[in-house]
């Protein structure tokens, strides 16, 4: 018999991830200088614009064309506004129009996608990048607090199918990331302040220091102070691309998802809201959950437990939804947990915390315990008048 | 500004290439022991058996119900017969099959799914599994001398959209991939034959003693010798792996691709005949236009060419066929050569050889030369008889 090939090889991967304003003025070389480095043979480049951000920057077509006219003549620019938000992840024709965009414009494997949008427009179209012709290099542009902080500077993209969140996708790495700050000062209230709910994550599962320090800026970042948010997304953004690069698993082949704390029950909460709760509400809700969890099974105190709410509301956040509940015999809630296990795979595994800055993993959730956690915070969100005076006072 | 984050992380591929016979025979524990080591906590199998496969080894799904239950009882096992050979890649909805299919067995990304059939089920169920879940690990049987040989020990996965081949598609290292030689044995003479094409090709480009291994083992495997076949195909991989671990290129970033030789027009030609001839059968007439090109560029002696020929033809390729020629206004198989640039990107790179193992990239090909060549070639063929002697007597 012949004997055994043992292939082996490895792959490095390398992006930056840049913090910028104002990225397609003329004065800004940035965008100009990323290309040179990383793609210097590129001739062309596919712009997938979100409409949303199309529509709230008017004149951001002209000046992209402006600044490649005088900064990269060598590339044709070619601009295509898409559906943004999450429908564009939950329907193959829309898949299928980025793909065919990809195919009418005869890209290649050194040919460039941009991605101008939120997260979901991220997802989607990294998703076509990372499938036609096995991996077109894409530079993620993310728009909103949430993509710029969080899922825009990961390895991840996605697309929705057979009715399950992120049921599709791939790893891989983007060309490069480019967080412009400007694109916040348009969003609504809602975008502006979703975001913050990854923050509070990361710096309750790895940063009491930060924990600290989204207590304290509450107060800015509700009056939109831009430099604030700069700080508190460049510091989310660092600790999540360093769990990624320093985790020792950036692909995720174990059962383990540190950065998933608060999210089995987002991802469930989304998609019974039809996608009405945002991602990153639905996040905030998660960590409310599994924090009342952690305090009902002994894990976590109830002063803290306190704070943390309070910090939630003090953003702004709704934490409460009927859709919580179990109806008649049915709890859809409960559903998620295992659909949560298996997206991520092998043994159910949920990270609580102990206090900021200290996790712990659990393999077992209980069922009484969990519903009367989601009959506390119905009841806790009820005082709300009390409550958010009482966050004044602790953020102030 | 906040600084620049500088994202860097290096993944380790890895995995075998085994060579068996009656892989799922009890008393072959192979298997079992590949799987013990690679995927000890796996649980469920969902194995896409080429619908081909299943009628030709009427007793593979009994077989493989018992070698789980004796050898891993562990494992719940789940068969799934699917449309087999080039159609399968080629339409959304087969795709979209297979993926409801991995969706309603709940597979997880600690699931295994298996491949069993030839290079166009590997890549098609290879891609499903490539991006359902964000990869789901698989291992690869190929079942024809093509897929034991070439794509079935790869990196690569693809599916057929847009008109063009492998237009979709990742780069994605199986679990492991498992050569059972027994499959061959009950393949028509072109399955037989057509895989034999890959290996003419890497001995011409990178081994000149495995090409004089290739003239003089023809009658053998002309004869359906199995031992035989084995060893041209052990070779065949073994050079087809290590150019790929050791190439410094596994995921094709660059615009070289010297494994494609030959394989810019087989492409052109498999698509204008609707995949009427096979992949092997178009690389064989690819090599052969390749060949004769670089003759009349000065590249190749006139007596190789002849030797070169004469090796496709005694191990039964047809070479011409009259799509090659262009017809009207129209030459089809000139427009594959921008199409070919394209799937890689960059610049045209087509690889060309000097002699055995003497490969020389160009970047040009001259439209009156191979014009001049694919006529050549519908002359020599038509000259068939007398070149039928000439290889008999050269092979003996």
């Amino acid at each position: 018999m012949q004997p055994t090939l043992n292939q082996k090889f490895k792959i490095n991967y390398q992006y930056p991830v840049v913090f910028s304003r104002y990225i397609f003025e003329l004065p800004n070389q940035i965008l100009k200088n990323t290309l040179m480095q990383l793609a210097p043979s590129a001739a062309k480049v596919l712009v997938f614009l979100d409409h949303n951000v199309d529509r709230a920057h008017p004149h951001l077509r002209n000046k992209m064309q402006a600044y490649f006219e005088i900064h990269c003549p060598h590339i044709q620019l070619i601009t295509q506004t898409i559906t943004g938000g999450e429908p564009i992840k939950n329907e193959r024709k829309h898949l299928f129009h980025l793909l065919s965009k990809i195919d009418q414009q005869h890209l290649d494997r050194h040919s460039l996608i941009f991605a101008i949008g939120g997260g979901a427009v991220l997802d989607a179209v990294g998703f076509a990048a990372a499938i036609a012709h096995r991996g077109i290099p894409i530079v993620r542009f993310p728009t909103t607090v949430l993509s710029q902080n969080d899922s825009g500077v990961g390895v991840k993209n996605s697309f929705n199918d057979f009715g399950k969140k992120n049921f599709l996708g791939t790893f891989a790495p983007p060309l490069a990331v480019i967080n412009d700050s400007t694109f916040l000062e348009t969003l609504d209230e809602r975008d502006w302040r979703s975001g913050i709910s990854e923050a509070v994550k990361v710096a309750l599962i790895k940063d009491a220091a930060f924990y600290e320090a989204l207590v304290h800026n509450a107060e800015a970042i509700n009056n939109r102070n831009l430099d604030a948010m700069e700080e508190i997304i460049h510091r989310c953004a660092d600790l999540h691309v360093a769990h990624i690069g320093l985790g020792g698993d950036p692909f995720e082949k174990g059962s383990s998802r540190p950065l998933d704390f608060g999210h089995w029950a987002a991802h469930k909460i989304e998609h019974l809201s039809n996608y009405q709760i945002r991602h990153g509400e639905a996040v905030a809700t998660g960590i409310a959950i599994d924090c009342i969890y952690a305090h009902k099974i002994g894990k976590l105190s109830g002063e803290f437990l306190q704070a943390v709410l309070n910090l939630l509301k003090n953003y702004g956040f709704q934490l409460f939804h009927p859709e919580l509940l179990p109806h008649k015999e049915e709890w859809k809630l409960w559903e998620g947990l295992e659909e949560f296990r298996e997206h991520l795979g092998g043994e159910l595994t949920i990270l609580l915390i102990k206090g900021p800055g200290k996790p712990e993993e659990v393999h077992d959730i209980q069922k009484e315990v969990l519903l009367a956690a989601i009959k506390y915070l119905q009841a806790w969100e009820g005082e709300k008048p009390e409550t958010k005076m009482l966050i004044n006072n602790h953020a102030s």
